[in-house]
């Protein structure tokens, strides 16, 4: 029995693996002779290719954002953006196409550590070469190039997301109109560096990392990648957030006691639900997100400084950007708090740049944006009917500028 | 050649080593036979014994507060609360009698897993029994009654130290005058817990952890202990304190760039000074401290619920108290932030006590309360002065109250 797809789903959707066969220098020096993307499209190109958004994926993304893949998998959940796109969502697909990706380096199907290196005939591994934002983006820029988009409407991000649509307005001013940032930050803070360098350790001292070549080992360091994720999840939620999801009183564990017989049981076990709600998410991340590629990701947030060709003054590289902003944060954020998102703005005022701010009052923490917090939705749904009322215009323009007797509609091309 | 010490300094002071000989029933149900308890004082005890002070001290801490062990090592350094231990300072040793202990299985000398059990005659190891505050604070009153101290002129600590404090006014309700609650919180908060259990299952997955039993094997969880300690560490720091630390730029690291050619180096070694100072800590921490000891605490901490008995209305169990409280919290604080010092405050006034609270602003998170911010400080000086007339007025009382001919010091006694 096929399942039951809502309304306003995108559907049932396919990634496509498209092949890049111009080699990439990276940031590094390093040079990917070939490589793979793995992506998802939603919604249709328009004639003159300027409804198209891109969307980039944060830490433990890929280029399924949104719909099903499995019409008989009654238990399948959408893609991780499945509240924001689809027709009639904020990201409306009868209005955009939308653009998703794994990035370079990831493990969603994209090229990356896990996938065979030719040279070798075994998986990358550690000799992938670390990739920058910047690398993303001009691997996304070639993507573009390959969907014949020469300027997207938009590009949307949160968190690392941000950081690479940051990028995009400053590396390519001209291919995009509007950027759209969310729970970012301008550069990771000592205290995010330090939290991506203790779950770091934590995979690369498991005795089954094997320097990065588990593969070779037969073997995964699950242990060493469940604590990262288990430590990366904690910075993700507020500590309001916590006490919600885990009883009014903060705990709702039994504090050492057996709930049956009331009797006391202090023990080395997990005893609070809040030890094994954290246990389990970082146990089914480990068993499908790759090692390597987890220590990729955070070192390229580590290594994230867009000012950094421009005398670290990001006001000068904001400055010779040329789209509109929307930057958004949400109150509870502690890992990319609301003061880092004023920085950004406060930096893209000072390069008189146009930008919009929205501080969302939400108790969920970083992951906030990634939650149907409907202030949030709806300013995104706001902001990008106005987006769409811009090329609308471009349409209607163009008709008119057309002799009377070609007015085909464009879409129709 | 001895070396200088400072004028007020409490000088070279040595620890005893304190038998008790009666089982001590833990909160468990688990009874230890008998236990030593490493101990130090600073000053003299009074005639009447009025003038004694506890102090309570937090995971990692121990009874060297204040003073020195070895005249010939010019690089020693002093106790871990020296700055406020001594003649004139806060706790000042011309007017109090300070009693600072080892808790009951810490690793500094008094009995806990890294003590050899008679038994078996090898180390407890993961054998002995989990301590909670109330444990704590039972053995306390014991070192009490050896040391002849019937009341407390104040009991005081930081953090899991404050904790201690809280079971003393509860348990104790005669035995102290004051209380002195800097930094804690009533219970901790599920991500107070999450930390705490990241942590232990850093240490429980090492290799080397032996289920707790790596004396056994000679070796020792460094890497586990390591990372334990540098998650610790992040949380004690607040974000502001770890930008100044590491330069105003949020991070005096290279970002990638070998700092004397300029060039690209991005690599997965350490390259931001942030990673290096906590691996120096972690490490550094991991060289002198237990592994099963730190477990322990982390599990003592997270156990410890005052309300426990009083159908989980902490203001039941404060308004059995007998004693003023001086609550202080420290802005920048998230780990027990003063929001949690409120809820003390609100519930101990909730109870109709007495209390005095201060929120010292200071940017140095939850470390604070081990630092010498002038305000906090004084603060303390200036309670502790007051602590201390109370005392000279019951002294000048007695004075007054004796016969003429009778006018003996009472101190000569």
């Amino acid at each position: 029995m096929a399942k039951t797809i809502p309304a306003d789903s995108v559907g049932l959707v396919g990634p496509e693996l498209i092949h890049f066969d111009e080699p990439l220098v990276l940031r590094s020096g390093s040079v990917i002779n070939d490589y793979d993307l793995m992506v998802e499209t939603y919604g249709e190109l328009n004639a003159d290719k300027s409804n198209a958004i891109l969307i980039c994926h944060a830490l433990s993304g890929d280029h399924h954002a949104a719909g099903y893949h499995d019409a008989a998998n009654e238990k399948e959940k959408p893609g991780w953006w499945d509240y924001c796109i689809g027709p009639g969502k904020a990201f409306d697909t009868n209005q955009f196409y939308i653009v998703s990706l794994n990035n370079l380096g990831g493990c969603a199907g994209s090229t990356g550590p896990s996938t065979i290196n030719p040279e070798t005939g075994k998986p990358f591994g550690p000799d992938f070469p670390i990739i920058t934002v910047r690398d993303w983006v001009n691997s996304q820029a070639r993507l573009a190039d390959h969907l014949g988009i020469e300027q997207w409407a938009a590009v949307i991000g949160g968190s690392l997301g941000g950081m690479q649509v940051m990028r995009w307005a400053i590396s390519y001013p001209l291919r995009l109109r509007h950027a759209i940032i969310i729970a970012a930050a301008p550069k990771l803070s000592a205290q995010n560096i330090a939290f991506n360098e203790i779950a770091r350790q934590s995979i690369t001292s498991d005795p089954d990392f094997h320097a990065g070549r588990y593969h070779d080992h037969d073997t995964y360091p699950k242990r060493g990648l469940t604590l990262a994720r288990m430590i990366g999840h904690v910075t993700y939620l507020s500590d309001g957030a916590m006490r919600d999801k885990f009883g009014k009183d903060a705990i709702k564990g039994n504090f050492g006691r057996d709930l049956r017989t009331g009797k006391l049981n202090f023990s080395y076990e997990v005893d609070f639900q809040v030890e094994s709600y954290l246990q389990y998410k970082g146990e089914s991340f480990s068993g499908q997100f790759d090692a390597n590629t987890y220590l990729l990701i955070t070192k390229t947030l580590d290594y994230f400084d867009p000012a950094v060709d421009f005398d670290s003054d990001l006001s000068k590289a904001f400055a010779q950007s040329n789209c509109k902003y929307l930057v958004i944060s949400f109150s509870s954020d502690w890992r990319f708090p609301p003061e880092r998102s004023k920085e950004i703005v406060n930096t893209l005022l000072k390069a008189k740049q146009q930008v919009s701010y929205l501080e969302v009052e939400a108790d969920q923490g970083h992951d906030a944006f990634l939650l149907p917090i409907p202030r949030y939705i709806n300013a995104l749904k706001s902001y990008l009917g106005c987006v769409a009322a811009e090329f609308d215009e471009q349409f209607d323009e163009k008709i008119d500028a057309q002799p009377e007797d070609q007015g085909e509609h464009p879409n129709a091309g």
